[in-house]
């Protein structure tokens, strides 16, 4: 057995905690596995005195965090401080051109940053991963890397955030608003510090911007991922995407074609049928299309200490195995920088809300809009507001281009009857 | 960029066909990933002269298969051709002890010899991997053996088996007859050439013991896996398995716990809400249960030539990365020799079918029977047949010991206005 691998933590979190727990409660497991022993020297975080449920008085406290991977007692360092820059990425730099190997579950940074810091572990001809980064529980970053290598893949996609999920799922089973549900959630302290990377889709842009790198070599491209979230759902849109035989899940889609790369992350109504439509409250789920194994999927839990740590620890292990294979599967120089398509240019359905005055007017006017851009309407749903005479409509298009329907949609929104934004999610047939 | 991996496919069956197109068509792609090229120097199989679809004038034919390592010009050997023993054992045996790797589709091979190959790979220092023995299109034995290597797993489950799945799902889809859906298949050339394999649950019982090893950590023990195939499941069975909320799943459900393996393959019900009961037609699916992860569930293509040559692949790149972790992700010297749990300790619920005469004192009888050895009906069910004075008389059991209800129901099989052997299912909470 080779000497063993000495692990410096920076952040004790939840997550921090998880992976401490984990490499002691299967000390001897974790050798088996990895062919040598892999122990904690060094941690550091915000507050040395916190009570986190844990003893870390064996461990060496890093006194500045930022030159963590400085000692000679680490060879390698877990980054769970969180941030897209700031302190996380300096530990990022400083481990690497250190010449140590990084683990990280840090997906704002590797999502802004990951092609940068590729290059430098590559460079320093050390390890760079972060398989915790995206869906805990479920290893897709090595599956799509390394399981299905074999193959051009050309779609992933998925539910990338628990939270959203599960808000989602709530107000299905139990009829809650997006307001009730998100108090509920806020207490539950299921929100990441800023909610807003939840609600606004961001924490799964970041996971997408990480997948479609991992998926399709193309450098990480954070800032031409389309982000929509989940705020302006509502009980009625959930209620009609049942009675449509549809449900609403905040996906995130990235499919690649010829060097032209679409990213995007916003609410879908999916059939009821497909597998994933059947993902409930916090679990993530993801389907990777390849053009030798068709069509696969995976689910388990995306968040919390355990599956996270895990994910961590995977990661450790194929280290402490010797296997350094490159950050994004290929080296960085070959990385390729992909045309970002446009949501403007998708094509496909629509479900479109309408909160007009009820009169038959205020429709028919709508109605002759839309078909002054060629917009047909495939079904057409009425149903009643708290709001005496007003009226929630429902339409469904046929297959149309997003710019056709924003305009027309801009140009409804300014028709003194509708009373409020029309509301529109994308039907994806997937 | 390293030396090209040279390899050499014995075998050119639908995989290996599916593995010379994998290797050709995404060779840039491949060299990209891998860091160095793989190209394949030689092949050989059965006849020369067969029409496969593909020129393979380009490799060199090895004039004697079980010598096909013995060349300078290969690296690394694939055996497609199957089988326990034989060509295939002896090639993989020549192969390890030229301290060449192995990569195999073989599972019948890897469940009677995993332990003792593995042991000769880590003997010469080379890799043996066989991600495409077990669901080619879900690379399950590198998520469980590396993706979920923080954890220690005690439940893996699933369907294992894509053709009896497809059998399965017509019968109830269609309502077709064990009998019908068993002509059809034949005719749609998804049986093995030994149809025993899949209908017997032999197929599934060969995954289940390498998934055991490659989970727990134990030496393979195909001999104690207990085997119940589909033959004897009628479209009576589906239906009242719908009936019941149930569906009727041929599963291979594996569980560990301090030192004891219970390994066993067999149609069970199974609720029809769980992610694993919409698995339809030739889709495979698995369950892993890990104490840091909880559950995690996988679904793709179990077969065929594009996923099983996709798993293929995905091993040589691993290789050609220079990933040589031990066949079953421990020390071959490390595996353990589990205590088999024999299936006649099963506890839990069951669902019993009688053909029997129209009679009420036959019910009672059995019913006395039942109540002689403490068994509860939770649920009694009753249904025509096509034949006059018989009736089929479907009984869920309360929870109890396997032996216990084998005991009765040899038992009750000797009335004689018991028309044919009682068809016990288990039911499987999971």
């Amino acid at each position: 057995m080779s000497s063993p691998l000495k692990v410096a933590i920076a952040g004790l979190g939840n997550v921090g905690v998880g992976v401490i727990k984990i490499l002691e409660q299967h000390k001897k497991l974790i050798a088996d596995r990895a062919g040598r022993e892999i122990f904690i020297t060094t941690v550091c975080a915000q507050n040395r005195a916190a009570d986190r449920g844990i003893d870390i008085s064996a461990y060496v406290w890093a006194e500045d965090v930022r030159k963590i991977s400085d000692s000679d007692d680490v060879d390698i360092v877990v980054e769970l401080i969180g941030g897209e820059g700031g302190v996380a990425f300096d530990i990022a730099k400083n481990t690497l051109n250190n010449s140590k190997s990084l683990v990280t579950a840090n997906k704002a940074m590797i999502a802004h940053h990951g092609a940068q810091l590729a290059e430098l572990a590559q460079k320093n001809n050390v390890a760079l991963r972060f398989e915790a980064a995206v869906a805990g529980g479920i290893p897709i970053i090595k599956v799509v890397g390394e399981g299905l290598a074999g193959n051009a893949l050309n779609l992933v996609y998925g539910i990338m955030n628990g939270t959203t999920n599960y808000m989602l799922s709530q107000m299905e089973s139990r009829g809650l608003t997006y307001r009730e549900i998100l108090i509920e959630t806020e207490e539950l302290g299921y929100l990441e510090a800023d909610p807003s990377l939840d609600l606004d889709g961001i924490d799964a842009a970041h996971k997408l911007a990480i997948l479609s790198s991992v998926a399709f070599g193309t450098k990480t491209d954070f800032d031409n991922v389309y982000v929509e979230g989940i705020r302006n759902i509502e009980t009625i849109d959930i209620e009609c995407a049942q009675e449509l035989g549809y449900r609403v899940k905040l996906l995130g889609i990235t499919e690649y074609d010829k060097g032209f790369l679409s990213q995007r992350v916003h609410p879908a109504m999916i059939d009821r049928d497909l597998p994933i439509a059947g993902v409930m409250d916090g679990f993530n789920a993801l389907v990777v299309d390849g053009d030798f194994i068709d069509r696969t999927f995976y689910q388990g839990r995306g968040a919390g200490e355990g599956p996270t740590a895990s994910a961590v620890v995977a990661d450790l292990i194929d280290i402490a195995r010797g296997y350094t294979r490159p950050a994004f599967f290929k080296p960085a120089s070959k990385l390729t920088q992909a045309k970002a398509v446009s949501i403007s240019e998708r094509k496909g359905a629509y479900y479109v809300r309408f909160l007009i005055e009820d009169d038959t007017a205020v429709l028919a006017d709508i109605k002759l809009h839309l078909k002054s851009v060629s917009i047909g309407v495939e079904t057409m749903l009425k149903k009643t507001t708290d709001r005496d005479g007003t009226i929630y409509v429902i339409l469904v298009t046929n297959i149309i281009t997003e710019t056709t329907l924003k305009d027309v949609l801009n140009r409804i929104n300014k028709l003194s009857s509708v009373l409020e934004e029309p509301l529109s999610i994308r039907i994806e047939k997937l």
